[in-house]
This record gives C-alpha cells, structure tokens and sequence, in this order.
C-alpha cells in the first residue's frame, strides 16, 4: 500500500492527504438541515450530515489528492451510527482510488493490538469466513507500549499489504512533555524514531517501508533530524495551516527524491469556506471552497519544495 | 463515579475487575453454534456469539464483582456488529450496578481528545438534543501526546463525574523499552506518574481522584514506588494470573486504608473453565467455572492483603 501511496503522489503532484475530521460546526446548516429533516436530530442525523458533508468534499477533491485521512474520533463521537458513516467514508474514498489512513492512534498490547490490527487493517476469521471490518489502508499507532505493541500491526501489514504511521513526535503544544525528555542526553522522540526505522526495515515496500511515522510540522527541527533517522519511512506530517506549520519548515521532512512525506490539512480544506480568504465561495458552494484551498495547499507545498 | 466504584469494592469486599474480553477461541462451542444458526457465520454472528458469552458470565458474578473492563479492541474487530455489542455490554452491565471501565486507550489531541472523550465518558450535542454514544464510567487514556491529550478528558470528567485510568506502567514484557528509559535518571513511568498525580489533585472525589493509573501486576516494585508517587490516584492493575502477576506481589499497589488499587483478570477469569484447575465445571457450565475463578482470586488477594 506504501506503493500504491507514491503512485498516487506521483500521478497528482502532491504530497498531501485531507484530513476527514469533521466537526458539526464545520458542516454548513443547509447540509445539517437536510440531514435532521431525514433523520431528526439524533446522533443518525448528526451522522447522515457527516457523509453528506465527506462526500461532497470527496468529489469536489478526489482527482487532486492522493490520499485522505479520516479521523475516527470525529466519528467515534456520534455512537454507532458515526462509526457506520466512518465505514462509509473508507468504502466510498477506496471506490475513488485513493488511500486511506485511518487516524485512529491505536496501541496496546498483544492479542489486543493484533484485535486493533485486525479491525482497521486486516481481515477476521469468523467459522469458515472471512471478513474485513474497517479496512483502511494505514492506520495511525502509538509506540508507548513498545514493541509488543507494533509488532502484531506488523504481522498485519505484512500479510495484507498495509501500512501504519507510529507517532514520534506529534504537532501539540505540550508534546514535549515526555516526548522531548532526554535519555542519556537524546530527547525520547529520536529513540522512538529509531525504534520506527527497525520496525520499517522488516517491512519494506519498493522503496519506502510500510511503516511510517508521524512527525508535527510545528517542529521542523526535530523533522529534519528525524527524516535522517528513519530514511525509509514515509512521514505523515499533521499541523500545516491551522496548527501554524508552514511550507518553507517542511520541506526538511522530505528526501532528496521530492518523495518521503506527507502533509496533512484538516480544517484548513474541509473547513475552507469559513476562511475569509475562501469565503466568497459562500457555504452553498463549500466543497469548491475546499477545492480551491486543495490547489493552493499544492502549489505552496510544491513551491517551497521547488525552492529549496 | 470514582466514589461509586470505592461503594462498590468495599460492598462486595473484592477489589477486583473482571476483563471482558472475548476472543472467538474462549466461547464455548455450543455458544457459537447458536449464534451462527441465528446469525450466519458472520461478524454478525459472532458479535451475537460474543453476546450470549458475556451476557452468562455477568449474570454468574455480577453479585460477587464491583466492576467489568471491557477491551473495546475485541469488539472493534467485528466491526459495527462488534462495537454494537460492545456498547450493548457496557448498557448491560450498569443496568447490573457495575462499574464499567472501558478499556479503549484513547489519546489524541485538543478537539480529537475532546471527541474521544465525548464518545466514551460524555454527551455528544446533536443540534437541541443530546445523546450518550458510549456511555462507560471510566475510559484508559494514553498519555504520550502529553498534557493537550488527557485535559479534554479531565473536563469531561468534571462534568460528568466519570474517570479516567492514564497508563503509566503497562504490564508487557517490553513496556520498559520507552517507559523505563532514564530522564534526569529516573525512569520515564515515574515523570508520568507524577503528571497522574497533578491531574488527579484538580479532578478529586471524596476520599480518591477521578484520574487513576494503569500499572502492570508484573512490575511489582515500580509498583510500589509508583503507590507513592500517586497516593490519590486509584490503581488498576493489569497483569495478574494469566500474565504472571501474583497476589503477594499486589499488595504494594494497595494503600494503608486497603483501597486504591483495584486488579483486572480478564483470561483467567472468562475463560476458566479452560484451566484444568475448572475443568471439571464442563464447557457447558463455563460461566460457573467463571463464578469459581472470581471467589478464588477474590480469597487470593484478601488473603494477601490480610497477611501484609
């Protein structure tokens, strides 16, 4: 899937995945108001609204981007009938080529993590049956509980030809907290980024690993010394525009290929028609907004890249 | 709900958790062949299987236990037809009077926390209305995102009087691989066992906080070390039977006043009638096996802590 990833930012020029993470309050009132009329306002309303808002934003963007990223939180929150509208989503963004990583940060131990594994990227055997309950093509892990915790992911993607992101250092203001203590004089994150370049050289695709890892844009420093660490995993970059990462920082997270990274943008695409730059797009035509905010995102990225 | 789970310890005299954890290999044969009649072999017959499992074993001990820890990774592996038994069990079990700590090791960041922690502890508004996605008591969080990932819980917390149990030691034979690495040279657990102890002064209870720990049974000193470092913090404890953890070792995990740590079994106790030790019960009786493994590890930790 790592393959399939590349192909994907090869063919459109751009390094970029859409974060899916949909708040109520990003969804614009006229896509609320048909929601709750079909389904009142419940948590299958709120749900229905998601889609409709994930779907429009899908087809206005799909032939631009290689990749999407829902996030399941967002889903999560709506009970039942948020996590069949996150199923939904996966299905419909695979139909459309593209891939999907599932930013579920998931992590335990053992036959857990393998149960985690199983859901979001692998297949369960039930009786003489198979069946695939999630089925995203990466999935977001966290390393706290060590290598138990990664190695049944491993296992998984092995088998299925899937990938997972291992978050190393993340985007948030008190990511440091643990994240940056230093251990004989090295913050913790270069030693989980050394931990994530073992894991991916057992689980390499052509020329990038399944396992990549998770790097904030809002630390380009630490990204430039963590691209040297782990040169064969792919880095999912989250905090561009709304989280303050800017392009000229993140061109560091990337090889010298132009390959090796991908940057995400949630709010700064779906949310694009609130924007006052974005905002004669209105919210009757959000999905254009959002477009609009797609191309942009390219050509800032691509320009720093094409810069340096 | 902290108070509700001490109320319920010291009613039933057990400071126990029982894992409901099911995997398809701990369900009786004669379990399944009903729920695939019913179902098909599908996930959702073996969600239903996974049911009818759970369902006789909280009815054989719910009179004798204070409180369940579903894993939700078991059930998310079943997909939809999973999570539904899943939030059908933690339904089930308050409707019993346990408390119901859901073992979901969330952690994210800001709205993302915030989300999860909706899903699982609070209420999620849809337009004038409000509904309870999940609904359990307390939720397991993982702290590695630092401070920005555990405050949306502490503000559900506060709302909502639920808790949460923040990992600090897991119970893995590689937990030390990142937890134990030294930091000024003190281990890493100990820094986060004493951020438990910060968040835990601002959400507090009557005698305990709202924000416990999760440490391993098989880490008996960190465990005591750790009982210093949190002394409001409630202790779950991971890791006894099956894993390796023993009695004796526990009572360090205990305060003076004997409350503070409560210790989880899952395997040993939902599929006992496994062990030679039950075997005479018969697959037929497994939840009778059940009942028989909950008054030996209650007797098996009451005498440990009356012989400390």
């Amino acid at each position: 899937m790592i393959n399939k990833l590349i192909e994907n930012i090869k063919r459109t020029n751009a390094p970029i995945v859409v974060g899916l993470d949909p708040m109520l309050s990003y969804i614009p009132e006229h896509i609320a108001r048909e929601a709750f009329a079909e389904r009142g306002e419940t948590m299958e309303g709120a749900a229905e609204a998601v889609w409709l808002f994930n779907k429009a934003i899908v087809d206005a963007t799909c032939d631009l981007i290689p990749a999407v990223k829902p996030q399941i939180a967002m889903y999560e929150q709506f009970g039942i009938p948020g996590l069949q509208v996150f199923k939904r989503t996966v299905d419909y963004c695979k139909e459309k080529g593209l891939v999907v990583i599932g930013d579920v940060k998931r992590g335990d131990i053992g036959s857990t993590s393998a149960a985690y594994a199983t859901a979001h990227l692998g297949k369960v055997q039930v009786g003489s049956k198979t069946f695939m309950p999630f089925g995203e093509d990466f999935a977001t892990v966290n390393p706290y509980l060590g290598t138990d915790g990664i190695k049944p992911f491993l296992d998984v993607c092995g088998e299925e030809k899937k990938g997972i992101f291992i978050l190393v250092k993340t985007s948030n203001p008190s990511s440091g907290e643990f994240q940056d203590r230093l251990v004989d004089g090295r913050p913790l994150y270069e030693l989980v980024g050394e931990k994530v370049a073992e894991w991916a050289d057992s689980c390499m695709g052509d020329a990038y690993s399944y396992v990549g890892a998770v790097v904030g844009a809002t630390y380009p420093e630490m990204g430039k010394v963590l691209r040297r660490i782990m040169p064969k995993s792919y880095i999912l970059v989250p905090g561009y525009g709304a989280q303050g990462g800017k392009a000229a920082d993140l061109v560091h997270y990337f090889n010298e290929d132009g390959l090796g990274a991908i940057v995400n943008s949630s709010r700064g695409i779906i949310a694009a028609y609130k924007q006052e730059k974005y905002a004669s797009f209105g919210a009757e035509h959000f999905a254009d907004a959002s477009r609009q905010a797609v191309v942009d995102m390219i050509a800032d990225i691509n320009g720093a890249l094409a810069a340096r």
